[in-house]
């Protein structure tokens, strides 16, 4: 996907506001789909074909909606890392009450404490589906 | 790195702000860093250990500072997405002259020019080298 993305060497004095730039295209192939969720998203929508196409809109699962990501200093060969996460807010949908939207903070720690990334997902969530009770009055 | 992410299914209903949730660790080993750079992020300094260490602050790459990422919506196998970035805005830094900010906005869109993707990257770049004149007076 990046291939040509090295092809120029530009430094802020070539740059200016408004210029665009076009990647080349890249097909999303199934297999590569799989390989790269088995490893680092592994969700039944991205790893199960079949369960992907009859649960959309979903019964379940996590669908990251975007969040603020950063990386305070970069991540060496043999860091050992883990992610901290703290639910910052919960909202209900307004419009859509089976559903919520969770705001984390996740911090990905070194093995010195160190923040190497922090990323503020805003996660899709369901309900509990509810039953509804009537009294016979 | 998310073996136990999906161990127990969470509803918003079981949630609270402030609760707080740790991931296992994950080891970053120089081989599994070199595989993934080289096919979503081949820059130098993820490829070569050599140039790494020895450009560490970098005289060139792109470095991400971060930024704010949304999927608006899902991508399918089969889908054909490329990257459309224009520069939104670039400052100079005042602590460190030689270094430039560079706000981009870049696009994913798929076949049907969907936008499946919005990132905005905040990219560390460097000027060019300056050669002081001096004049003889």
């Amino acid at each position: 996907m990046t291939d040509d993305a090295q092809a120029v060497k530009l430094y802020p004095d070539d740059l200016e506001a408004g210029q665009r730039f076009t990647s080349p295209s890249h097909v999303m192939e199934l297999d590569e789909i799989r390989e790269f969720a088995g490893r680092y998203d592994p969700q039944f929508f991205h790893l199960d074909d079949e369960l992907a196409r009859d649960s959309l809109p979903l019964a379940g699962g996590l669908i990251g909606a975007g969040g603020e990501i950063s990386w305070p200093r970069a991540t060496w060969p043999g860091d050992r890392i883990h992610v901290e996460s703290e639910i910052v807010t919960i909202a209900q949908s307004r419009s859509k009450p089976e559903r919520g939207l969770v705001t984390f903070r996740s911090e990905t720690l070194n093995q010195d404490g160190e923040i190497v990334q922090v990323f503020t997902p805003k996660i899709v969530s369901w309900r509990r589906p509810v039953i509804e009770l009537r009294k016979n009055a």
